[in-house]
């Protein structure tokens, strides 16, 4: 078997560690192997085989249950019952595209703007987050005529050829295209007491500077406002507005990409910007959208929608289909009926103050931060800032034996992710506390 | 209400005709311009209130039933029940992305691979074809290491930032990317008596040579192989296989966009390549993978897989879930158990010397050509080659107010093209062959 890249991630299963695994488990990576290719990549150095879930919790083949503290995509929960039965229902009813008339779309359409500010009132729906912010990168370019973007050092925007150059964690040996500039993602731990907004949004004019230096016009900066991938870096509510003000100052668009804050995981807000008071020209939607049914969707200012749209086609066969629209329904009743967000800040706030107690005593967590129910915890060489790799594995496979799945994050991969479905309660939130103290304890 | 921009297909519902519509249909006209912006197109000059479908119909506010004979994404029927309940139970069950191990999954990607030529034995999943046509395009421009892509004239390959520069027919005003060289699509109502496949493999040739004359290096040829967007060519079995060996003799790789005529729609093989006994280096699958389920796959010789995954990173979230499995499987199991494949040869074959029949009669018809449930009619000036696209557009109109729907395509939107649902019995053809008599016979 061909051993998997280095861009594999640090939590997954590598073929040539030797580790044992049942025959069952064996034959299906074998059957994966032969039709996926040796660079597919699977969680965990023990591998899951998930037949079932429900809420918060995987359940593998043989019965055991995992807690689910890792995928954003069921963000309502593992097959909600309610988002099951309106896309059943809209399937045996209707599934066209949207080049006929029908009200359900213009329904969801008009509720899911309703959550925006009044300034974004359009909506052009897609399947994924990697679509919706190739479509803002293409109408952010044709409008300012120009190719520049910053995006952070290690930030996972989705994965078309466009939006993989704009994804400096999809490491790969392609030359980079010179157009798209770094900046260092807001580091909350190391940044000390310095105004991280203020540094980061000077971090972020100086690239621009540097960008006009070397003749490539500026047309937008994209950020997903937690910084996911760098780490998970939310930071203070409101530090990003400068950020906005220095990407107008120079005549760029500021697009806000949701597919990690949005939909109520803040806790604080519906949207990732609004934590920051921050109005974006483009807002990127993916993963949560429709808890699972494939759909994404650019909400944008109308006068960008209408310029762009008078010079260029775009249409998504099944975007904005009637069965999206009853999925996002879906989506967003569940959220509203079952006060996701208000549980997204308190069970995150019970959970952060849990794991953060847990860390007093463990020389290896550097720092526990997060805003509602996305969290990160920096693993270090104890007693420095010096990020621990290695940590990280060990604590992510030993919580998986313990029945507890998160993943990792960051340019050194040393931080653990934990961003599970937002129903996460109190028991689940100790659950998963219990298995972290377990496993930073270990040597 | 602006007006909507030239690239508006023919048949598009226009705001500024002044057309007498329902206050149902201008009110919802309306709520759509507010939310999608004024530039989102709508099929006929009177849009359609769609609310229901089954089969090959589509059943309208008012109870109208509308032949649906334009729709490949329902390709196993509009609704069809077994889709429907297999995504339904799915979505109940589990529902995650590809990182665990889910046997569902491999059956599926076995079973689609077992319909593939032998030497294409891997396949990663997206979720529409424009992903599986833009991840295409960057595995090929990787493995090659050139940038230049050869097309035809007014090809639709997706909506990506990188696959719109390979899709003249998606007009825009921005420069063209001068790494893609446009051929003529093999012409086979203009071509006479030539041998179309020769014509067409040296004008690849021919491109082949320009772009290195300019110091562009190959990557790609990508066609559909039915010629769809240029206005339905499927020509003669065998023509294309001359182009693929042009294509390797200058180290290109072959793509067959199967978004098109994939899943049996010509009547005479699964895949539109093998009517050429080609086998490409890439096969892009979208639109009837799921029936209206949002998927899509990248089929592919494991060598070059592998060599483009040890240096590359792709993951597609939504891509291969269970139930993307379970709506494809359901797919399969229609195509076969209906017999779809045989019934798209023996009916399309029936509505082909139907149209013809009537086309003998008709002097703005220049050619009627098809190949299974794929056809394409040619308006022109009466006894003339020249394109009439008014004639195309009157034409769609009155089939739309004879409850029959098709659609335009070519270069000039002068050409008919009916593409329906598989199940399309001998009784539909007929009912398409009427309304098509009628439209032709008004002035």
């Amino acid at each position: 078997m061909v051993r998997s890249p280095k861009i594999l991630e640090l939590n997954a299963f590598d073929a040539a560690s030797g580790v044992r695994l049942e025959p069952d488990t064996e034959n299906l990576i074998g059957r994966r192997q032969r039709t996926f290719g040796p660079s597919s990549m699977l969680f965990y150095k023990r591998p899951l085989h998930i037949v079932r879930a429900e809420g918060v919790w995987l359940i593998a083949a043989d019965g055991t249950r995992y807690l689910d503290a890792y995928n954003n995509v069921p963000s309502v929960g593992h097959c909600h019952p309610k988002v099951v039965a309106a896309v059943a229902q809209q399937m045996g009813l209707l599934n066209t595209h949207s080049r006929y008339l029908n009200d359900g779309i213009y329904f969801y359409a008009e509720r899911l703007l309703g959550t925006m500010p009044a300034e974004l009132s359009n909506v052009v729906f897609t399947c994924t987050g990697s679509e919706s912010v190739d479509l803002a990168l293409r109408i952010a370019r044709t409008l300012t005529g120009g190719d520049g973007v910053i995006v952070t050092q290690n930030a996972y925007h989705g994965n078309t050829s466009a939006v993989t150059e704009i994804s400096p964690s999809s490491a790969s040996t392609a030359p980079r295209n010179p157009d798209v500039f770094l900046v260092r993602a807001p580091d909350t731990f190391r940044g000390g007491t310095e105004d991280i907004g203020a540094a980061f949004a000077a971090s972020v004019r100086s690239a621009i500077a540097s960008m006009q230096a070397r003749g490539v016009k500026f047309a937008a900066f994209i950020a997903d406002s937690i910084f996911s991938s760098d780490g998970v870096f939310p930071g203070d509510p409101g530090f990003l507005a400068a950020t906005a003000e220095a990407v107008r100052d120079a005549g760029g668009l500021y697009i806000a990409d949701e597919v990690q804050p949005g939909f109520a995981r803040t806790g604080e807000a519906m949207w990732g910007f609004a934590r920051h008071g921050v109005v974006p020209d483009i807002v990127a939607l993916g993963k949560p959208m429709g808890n699972g049914y494939p759909m994404g969707g650019v909400v944008i200012r109308p006068d960008l929608l209408a310029e762009f749209g008078s010079q260029n086609g775009y249409f998504n066969t099944f975007g904005g289909t009637p069965v999206a629209a009853a999925a996002g329904m879906a989506v967003l009743d569940a959220i509203a009926s079952e006060g996701l967000q208000e549980n997204a800040k308190t069970t995150g706030a019970y959970l952060l103050d849990g794991l953060k107690a847990v860390a007093a005593g463990a020389p290896v967590v550097g720092d526990v931060r997060g805003c509602g129910l996305y969290l990160g915890v920096e693993l270090v060489r104890a007693g420095s800032e010096e990020p621990d790799p290695g940590a990280a594995e060990r604590v992510v496979n030993a919580m998986r034996e313990q029945r507890v799945l998160i993943g990792t994050a960051g340019l050194h991969g040393n931080i653990l992710k934990i961003r599970p479905p937002l129903p996460f309660a109190r028991e689940h939130a100790d659950m998963l506390i219990d298995a972290f103290a377990g496993a930073v304890a270990q040597p």
